[in-house]
């Protein structure tokens, strides 16, 4: 048998340890399936001393990443730091130039340098892989690097946040607010003390980004990218959504338009018998359209140490049987610069929410101004059981929630359909947009 | 660039044709992808002359596969013929035997003569790569053999046969009875003129075989798999699943246990909220568990000759770029045999369905034979409704559909309560057993 693989581990966090109990505990089957063993031999963190519930002193201590990465004595580099500055990306840089594979679970990193370190590692004929990076436990960068070759991609969406889609789900399935349901995440570790990163959908974009290079080609770019999260979803939303045979999920989307690859990530509605509207809590999932064929769907562990672990394994599992490619399935120098398809020609359905004042002409008003941007509706609701209440309250005059689904139409047409609405005073408060995404 | 892969493809079906037109059009984003063109140099199939609907002028023609497979000019084979025996057998033999890897689509061959074509391909040095064997369109073969090398598995399922879940959902939401939907299935070339190897469930048990040995390193043997098929459900059956928060589908599961790997088809009881019960029509999925980790369930086209094609592309992409892992993800040689779990021992939950004759004592002498055999019921409903519209019509007397849910118990104990109760003679025809599977 060939030598073993010696892995240099930075960042000792629950992912990091994982990875250490993993290659412990699955030496043997490891070995069986390479042909060699692999084997942490140099480890480094923030703070030695920190107590994480697995024996770490057989691993020998090195001062910082940046020395671990330039250690002679280590043939590939795991970086599990995180972050998209130093000392992740120095270490990732150093190990490379130095000809040695890098393992990571970096997804900041690789959206805002992917495309530098990809060409560097090409230079120096290394692997640099990162199943770890998007949705932890589902092998989605193998399946669109290598397994789908045959395919001609049109579409890949999916649920790529686990804390927003447990919070959807929670608000859904026990009727809670919004804020209530992200209280609940944070006290259950599923969200961070300071949330805007996930529920405002960038954790989402960071991701897209990765998947959309894969599949499309495109350089990475999460400027390219329009973002919108889920703070302002209410559960009339999700009921409304559900009333019209919908579920509302947040979604990255990357498609392939005439106008350059979209890439957008917001709430979403999606039709309830979708497979990816089945995908509750904090589960994630990605859906890939090709052309001529049925989609593919997989579904998953979004993240946890062991999910995200064990794709890590997987990746230095590669790398010990001598698999490399270049890390987004094409070299760098071919990877296009993005057409970037401006949001405003987005087309597609939308659901759209309003609070109509309940004076006479305010319907007509409304319908008018939709007329203009040529949007038809394909239903309209009125809450008449609403209004009924209130009129037999004697509360008359309040505002009437109003909910249409118009058919195909574009993102500039409904803007400028609401900006009118809003300039003619017959609605109170912001209208509420969800976008709709058909499978 | 490198020379180009130049293939030999054997078979002209709709997945030989496709495999044709997907090189031809793919052609400058494969090369791009695989450092290489992959070509189609030499062809062969049963009928020269036959209509394909593709342009094969261009595309030398070899007179047999055997020939085609020693053909020097060919860098690797593609198998399409399908069969267990000759000619594909002896195609592929030769072929590994020549040094040159193989794509194949062939299940039937792998599920027969795997375990000796996986030790040939690994003695020359050659790959042998069979995504589109299982479940056509989904990258399960690459995710159980490279992506999920992290993980310990614990049980895999799925539903692996497009006709029978056709069937099953078309009479579930058409409410029809097996034999319709099956001539409707035959109509539309969902099904075979000769139904039985897809509706019996021998086809999902040579799928089975194949991913149980990339899961469990077990030795290919579709004799160690209990095989059950469809023809006996009745739309009655469905109905009761619904009712009880069921769908029936037929899987084929794998699943460690400690008297070994336990292998079996049989229509299958799965919770309407797992993610494998929204499946739906021709679609197939797979569900993967491991140890402490969430499941991971793929969803996608199962067959149709551009889904299968594009696999058989995919994997030739990976032989273009060099890749080369043991057939089953671990030598040959370290294949165990299944020590193979009887079927007797298999413990679970299990629907029964009796129509039971309305005498005094028949519910206590049920009730009787079940508790000898140490089986707790979790449910049991009379269909009271059934028997109200016989009385009132005064046809009394007749029988009384009885269904029963079982908590866990074993095959055997299921058996063994049964006959006692047929002997009984307080039941009339055969009872219905339906396994539950839960996620």
């Amino acid at each position: 048998m060939a030598e073993p693989l010696k892995v240099g581990l930075a960042g000792l966090g629950t992912v990091g340890t994982s990875v250490v109990r993993l290659l412990e505990d699955g030496r043997d089957k490891l070995s069986a399936r390479c042909g060699r063993a692999i084997e942490v031999v140099a480890i480094t963190a923030r703070a030695r001393g920190k107590k994480r519930g697995v024996d770490l002193k057989k691993y020998r201590w090195v001062g910082d990443p940046l020395a671990l990465a330039r250690d002679p004595s280590i043939d590939v580099l795991v970086e599990v730091i995180g972050g998209a500055g130093d000392p992740a990306k120095a270490a990732v840089e150093a190990a490379l130039a130095a000809g040695k594979p890098v393992v990571t679970a970096n997804k900041a990193l690789l959206a805002r340098h992917g495309q530098k370190l990809a060409a560097l590692a090409e230079r120096h004929g290394v692997a640099l892989n990162f199943e770890a990076a998007v949705a932890g436990g589902i092998p989605i960068i193998k399946t669109l690097r290598e397994g789908l070759n045959g395919n001609a991609f049109t579409r890949i969406y999916g649920i790529l946040n686990g804390t927003c889609n447990y919070i959807l789900s929670r608000m859904e399935h026990d009727r809670l607010g919004f804020e209530e349901c992200l209280r609940e995440a944070q006290r259950l570790g599923y969200a961070e003390a300071d949330p805007s990163f996930d529920v405002e959908g960038h954790d989402t974009a960071q991701k897209l980004s990765i998947l959309a290079s894969l599949a499309f080609g495109t350089k990475l770019d999460p400027h390219a990218i329009y973002v919108e999260g889920i703070s302002s979803i209410t559960l009339a939303d999700l009921d409304a959504a559900n009333g019209l045979g919908y579920r509302v999920k947040l979604l990255g989307v990357a498609v392939k338009t005439e106008a350059g690859i979209e890439q957008r990530v917001h709430p979403t509605m999606v039709p309830k018998d979708s497979a990816i509207a089945q995908v509750m809590g904090v589960t994630n999932a990605v859906t890939i359209d090709a052309e001529r064929v049925m989609p593919i769907t997989l579904v998953g562990p979004g993240a946890g140490g062991l999910a995200t672990a064990s794709a890590v394994v997987s990746d230095l599992a590669d790398i010990a049987r001598g698999v490399r490619g270049a890390p987004f399935g094409r070299p760098a120098s071919r990877m296009t610069a993005t057409r970037k398809a401006p949001m405003q020609h987005h087309e597609g359905g939308y659901y759209i929410r309003l609070l109509a004042r309940d004076r006479p002409g305010t319907a007509a008003t409304i319908a008018r101004r939709l007329a203009q941007q040529n949007i038809s509706l394909e239903s309209i609701v009125q809450r008449h059981d609403a209004a009924e209440k209130r009129a037999a309250s004697g509360r008359s005059g309040a505002p009437v929630p109003v909910i249409m689904i118009t058919y195909a139409t574009s993102e500039d047409a409904v803007r400028r359909a609401l900006s009118a609405v809003r300039r003619d005073r017959v609605i109170s408060g912001r209208p509420q947009v969800i976008r709709i995404e058909k499978n």
